[in-house]
């Protein structure tokens, strides 16, 4: 049944931990199911059903690749809807970063081509920030 | 243990479908229990759990209220930390309505005060949106 709430619809492709990881994963530029599987130490069934769903949900897609002399293997890459989870896990991030503060300091900054630090935030229409109190949800 | 992935720690308060749209009837003003159960239909201890999960996570806190003849009961309230969660919240609708979208159009708009739609995008440290292709995620 379509859910009219555009939150719980994407909880059903992202509702869930490993996912969102193996997107961050993906957005850190990983393509190759060990390479994954590696970095997040997950059960091989578990990674092969969330690579599923978001091949299926197109969030990414499979491509074949071969290595001389080994089998057909697959890549997952971002499709265009997987590059702009981009704000969703950088809205993520930020959050943790603030409010639940790793020891050591943040494992991953956001930051511009020149260097410069960035925030997900709200703008306006043309692209200028604006501030969370004045940020309104609207029922439509 | 402490886990050093930001996203890993925000998911370790909000993993979860019902906790996040508990979050979402909370940023649209809902405080009492009943009303968060009315709207939401989640059974009453699953409501419980993620009401308290919230309010140890610093989210939400609790106040006590009573109306005249009965007995005491709380009420829910943002905290600081839970009112950034907009910035979370609003990506996940904005991404849910861009590429899950419902064949009515979106239950909820992001504006201003001033009534001009609002996205959730990346903004450098004066404020003006980046393009999401010049967003660097740097490993530190």
């Amino acid at each position: 049944m379509e859910t009219p709430c555009s939150i719980a619809r994407t909880l059903e492709v992202l509702g869930e931990r490993w996912t969102f990881l193996v997107v961050r994963e993906a957005l850190a530029g990983t393509t190759r199911f060990a390479d994954f599987r590696a970095t997040l130490g997950v059960a091989p069934d578990i990674l092969t059903n969330r690579l599923n769903t978001l091949v299926e949900a197109g969030v990414l897609t499979r491509r074949p690749y071969q290595e001389e002399g080994k089998r057909t293997r697959h890549e997952y890459h971002l499709t265009p809807a997987g590059n702009e989870l981009r704000v969703v896990l950088g809205a993520l991030q930020q959050w943790g970063d603030t409010h639940r503060p790793y020891s050591k300091g943040p494992t991953i900054t956001r930051r511009s081509l020149d260097n410069r630090p960035l925030n997900v935030a709200y703008v306006d229409d043309t692209g200028h920030e604006v501030p969370l109190n004045e940020v309104r949800f609207i029922r439509t």
